[in-house]
């Protein structure tokens, strides 16, 4: 696919009255569904029983085929952690699939991780060395067994994270369920959101914030980078020795530009507003005419209202999506192949017929579908067509847990932007402006190593 | 669910060149998938061998559920007709599925059929006297059954077709199969829409324009209410002796406001601008304030753009829909309903806080959804909700094949206008009047029965 | 495979007290399954209700693959009727599934058939003509239809059943149920099998009396061929007009020899004392010396105790079944097909390490498998291998609804004995002779017409 | 279910020509299915690749579910294990399906394993001291880990196995895979069975020979107690080391009474020929007048046998077993008891009634169903049922694998077997004795601690 990829959500619950923690993680999940539709799990546990026993459920599949009730109702208990995960290192199999759970020495544990850990092999290389065997080929599996090694010479699990935090590199939101607790951690730089909120009994932590509002939880505060939060007997405990200073932290751009929910609002910054802002910043600097702006269904739509709101050009839609083609569906052959992207995306003839167009997408990867939607909009009779791209040309890869494709795939270092232009077949191209990123996420500090090469950790 | 439904759409093949029909059908049923999920089948016929056999596939499911790469492989031929369904009249059961494919004293057929027959239950039971019987509960088998038992007496299938046609009091639109032969048919009111177009190698024939898109063919022209059009031999013959003039038609008016994709354009009306139109209809008469105007998803989106073209007012999206809530999505129950709406829609806070919204839809039928979303939109900080409806109040049955709820849950029957928006926690509440009607569609003759009573057939 | 195959059982149930019929087809029809394992089907009714509405369930696959709990608590009713298929007139898929419900002039009917109609082509042809369809290509569509026809001009299911009977030339065994009524019909001659039994609160019927035992109904007698048996009212009422004389009855051969199930009882005669017997009458013929006898399982397995019995030559197994291989087992391909029996039955060498050998089977259709057996017994050691079988060559095809292999690949039509035991590389070879089958029924009337061409009817 | 089980079976392979491990696996596990039902699994290597990558399918269901052509066809390599898996400790959950694969410092490892350590939680306690993590609740997992500790400090896997063997007490038979390496290892006394075989291109190792007959492999000999056994670059290598004399063994009796297959031999003794001898031993302490003998399917037919050749009282079959009885099979409720039994095993009247019956099965452990047949029996009109048990009574639990009801289930544990034959409805019942199971053996060195209480090792 010509997309670029986000790896995973987390979500935790702690339910203070009782139970129904899982289904509450099933809605939580449910919301943060965008963030990986490879596999999905549930580890759950009850605080009232004396040996608490954790309950896990994971499979390859969307929340919604991998959970029925039958396997909801049996995932008895009063606090849990769930993931949905998009393989980025490791494996596509069902064994990759988390959260982890397993047992040590001083109990069990489960895991829930989002994003890459720059120095897993040489952890894992450690571990391998001490006599440890592992299962999986996922980052998660290190950090665990990492966690547990170190529990056996503290006396918490909290301290056990605080231990092996200064160990690992790279962006990363965890989730870690001891029978009693749940810890939360995001690495100092804050390349990976969490955040948390309160729900009538208690508590939820999620990577976004929709998914606190989807079970209506309200919004406490976005976990800070660096922050170790347990939630322990319906109480939150923050530990904050490991933060550092604001301006030194490298939030994901591409969290803003295409990976969150329009309705999320990470580190204080509302995604919808980012997009608005990118589109307005992109309207500044659009010095041609044209009759109408649109988006790229979904990733260039809330821009191109933004750009119209900045420029004064009426936005419409000029495609209709297709919602029924899922993953069964058998794409055409070869020899049908225009017919790929026409499944998917019909042209509006009468809105495009005769008319100057502002087409307005998140990114370029490999340029072949914008060309495809170029020529189809050419085809039922646009007059222009003009591409505004919502961030700076695609030219470093990421080490933090993005899928981006091999650096040979992205069009931006093997062409100029004008044979990006030809290529496609837009009347125009333009992208947005390093230095007008600010424009869209304030003053937060951003990692854009992507754009601009300045990773902030080695790698 | 809160909704109006369509009962089905119909699609069929002739494919000079060779094989491959299967497989157009099935990427045109997919572009018809949103005239119903219920249940999809393709029926398929080689005419180059010497006595044709039908093979037929159909089941309960998506499209893309029903036919995997091994289904479709098998349903080998050159013609074929297909069908997605929702269920209005008989069961939901797999034996109602289409299309259906019968033995009769000539040889073999298929039928294909969208619409409801106002007199199929005395149709029927004239079958039954002369000693029919029956195994499904649709009217489809009794067109079939009627049309096999006058092809005895006549020497073509179009023939016995057009024996057939002045039996029928109803809106439909047919698809009918031979070994040799595909014959189309629309009622002579034209309340169910069927067009035809040119595909590279011969015809196809589509319930909606959209799918001649998705397979790239190209549009030839709707097919004429009360016309009989036959392919055959990679001709079109048509037969217009049952067509009566235009001024007598009678399109259904839901085909523009809710049911037909938005890149479809049905009996020369584009769908996209018919809602456009219905938006700037319902800005003409707006007299309140409001800083933006937004649509509820998908029914409203596109008016709320066209309210905003004419107003002037700012259009934005004020929720973000989440696209994995498939048909398994366990539901939240009573005692955690208020998730329910919140999981399919969350609420962008940044795009409606302090703000005074219009809010688009294209109808109310119980008012529970708009009411739940008002809702969301005040606790989400809206200063006030102006809801505007594209069409008419809801007052009377349908007839024809649209699944509207019993008359004792439409609100419109029950409440006036301004306890409606009492109920709902609108601002203000305002329905497109039926003189405006005319506005979407130009001077096409319309059947508005569901809100003036006025039906066009007796029933 | 390289077997005769039944193509049908049908079982039927009044129950009384009220519920439950559906579960007790369900514990019926796999008493049955060994006489069809290709689609299963259950249709109820409930004839307390006023207007009796029948249900209807059947698909592809085993009784217990078809009906789960939940699609059991849903066929709710005290009579209906249930099926298992083998195909062999039809199409094998799930249209020709039976029973088959439909809706004719006077209002419901379900119908359940086995055997074969030898007319049934003309009988279509007739009803084509007066302007029938078809749905499916059984016989018992056309049955059925024809029974509905007669139906209009008569006053009760049962009238019209005998109106309809003297129309049908063949065997069979049907089972019709109206909204108030069973009725049971038998061919004249008692080609298909039909019983009938007394459970704790009404009456069951079956195609043999395995299917009652496995319900705890008490066998109270046979139907009696040509008998019409109706149950109304929880009362059995017995029209034997269309009897005739038992002598000139002609019970298959081949439900004694093969079918049946070792615990039922057909028209008196003990299928396990049949068989014990046709093992006794080969004995009596036998010449050669033995240290053991053995069976082929199932099929030779009580005839080899019988002919024990006889011989006073020690019986044992001598084969090991695998039970585990099912429908999905990957079968070895060419490459690997020594190993297709070898998965199927192991060799016991114990058991037949230097040994001679006497091994009884039940027939010869094509020698494949027998080869391969007698190959694998000689490589684990055996001394002589003498094959014994319990029916007479197999020479004429079959018209009541037994599926054999076309005569092309019957081995008997094309070898002589010596012949075939050369090719299957037995010792020894010999053939129950057709005046010893009296040995296995007594004075029963037997159809050995695919063994002496005989028919008992035209066809 | 009320019987004794056993807990798996485990296949390797070595095909030194190339590809299609994976299928004789298929083929192997197929016919050792019968000693676990569970989950199914096979790990998979190529040899001929640079860095061995293991690949690995597992999954719940029998071999012919887990497996289709699609996985079986990416299982490619030539060098492979396979699993068959009851539960016995551990969870029944698709985290305990074998093989296990991991990484570990000197590179990968997989690991089938059938048996029991009896000081399992002491070697576990001992790695999670050492910072080991678990996933799975299974010994093979300890096992695992500790090998794969040892082969840190050792030079190959054959190595790191021998370390670990004297820490492992209690009855084993592992296939241990290296990228490179079988790796083939059974305990000291012999308690679970190991063999070897030749195959046309390589070697096989099963756990039954019955699985080397499945693929066309020459038996060569059983692994010996204690034995190492490597197979490496097409060669066998053994290390006897850890042999002990023969007269130490402890050769499980219940693979001879029950578990294994009648076509395997395992340590030099024929299955089938013990169980024969079982029956005669039975018939010559027989003082009891009986018309026939049957033995309960399958469990006591092959020993009726043999009691039948001891006595010369003729064999017969006197049930007809259901083969369609699936795992999904709705089994009757409370209230329909009677017909549970009913289903599986029908009764042959023909064949009991007025008959004194002597009935052979394998062992009681709850009587519940061997009453139910001895009732069944009488209902039939058997004279008189006379039961012959081919094991003494069952008094101790096994710590070994086997897997035996509670203590306070085992019906010998609190009967007299007066008491058991009152209760069952048996005119008399006899065990065998503790001394004449020699007899079914020979001068094997047996473990019959389930009936004597002298168990071979700690525990």
């Amino acid at each position: 696919m010509d997309e670029i990829r986000e790896e995973c959500g987390v979500f935790g619950i702690w339910s203070n009255s009782g139970k129904g923690a899982a289904r509450k993680i099933y809605y939580g999940l449910t919301a943060l569904q965008h963030r990986g539709q490879e596999s999905a799990g549930i580890a759950i546990c009850d605080t009232s029983k004396e040996r608490g026993n954790i309950r896990l459920h994971k499979d390859m599949g969307l929340v919604g085929e991998v959970f029925g009730e039958g396997v909801l109702s049996e995932l008895e208990g009063n606090i849990g952690i769930g993931h949905v995960r998009y393989s980025t290192t490791g494996e596509s199999s069902p064994n990759n699939a988390q959260p982890i759970a397993f047992q040590y020495l001083k109990g069990s544990l489960a895991l829930a991780h989002n994003g890459n850990i720059v120095n897993a092999s040489e952890l894992k290389e450690q571990l391998l060395e001490d006599g440890s065997v592992f299962n999986a080929t996922t980052d998660s599996e290190v950090i665990a067994t990492f966690i547990a090694k170190n529990r056996a010479h503290t006396g918490s699990i909290e301290e056990a994270v605080k231990m092996t935090i200064p160990h690992l590199k790279g962006g990363y939101a965890l989730i870690i369920m001891s029978p009693r607790k749940l810890v939360a951690v995001r690495d100092s730089l804050g390349l990976k959101p969490l955040c948390i909120g309160k729900t009538e009994d208690g508590y939820a932590i999620a990577s976004e914030s929709c998914a606190l509002d989807s079970i209506n939880a309200e919004f406490i505060r976005d976990v800070l980078p660096g922050e170790i939060l347990t939630v322990k007997d319906n109480k939150i405990i923050s530990d904050t020795e490991g933060c550092i200073d604001k301006s030194r932290h490298a939030h994901c751009i591409f969290e803003y530009i295409y990976f969150a929910r329009l309705d999320s609002k990470l580190d204080g910054v509302s995604i919808y507003s980012a997009r608005i802002n990118a589109g307005r910043a992109l309207a500044r600097s659009f010095k041609d005419k044209a009759d109408i702006v649109a988006g790229v269904p979904e990733s260039g739509i809330t821009a191109a209202m933004g750009f119209s709101m900045e420029s004064g050009i009426p936005y419409t839609n000029i495609f209709c999506k297709n919602s029924y083609i899922g993953r069964t569906f058998i794409k055409p052959d070869q020899s049908e192949r225009e017919s790929a992207v026409h499944m998917k995306l019909g042209v509006i003839s009468q809105a495009v017929e005769g008319r100057s167009i502002v087409l307005i997408d998140d990114s370029i990867v490999r340029g072949t579908t914008i060309a495809r939607l170029i020529d189809m909009l050419k085809q039922k009779g646009a007059k222009s067509v003009h591409v505004r791209i919502c961030s700076p040309p695609f030219l470093h890869p990421c080490y933090y847990g993005t899928d981006v494709p091999d650096e040979g795939q992205l069009i931006a270092k093997k062409m100029t932007t004008e044979q990006i232009r030809d290529m496609i077949g837009a009347d125009s191209l333009e992208y947005m402006k390093i230095e007008d990123l600010e424009s869209m996420t304030g003053d937060l500090a951003l990692c854009k190593a992507c754009f601009d090469g300045n990773y902030p950790t080695a790698h």
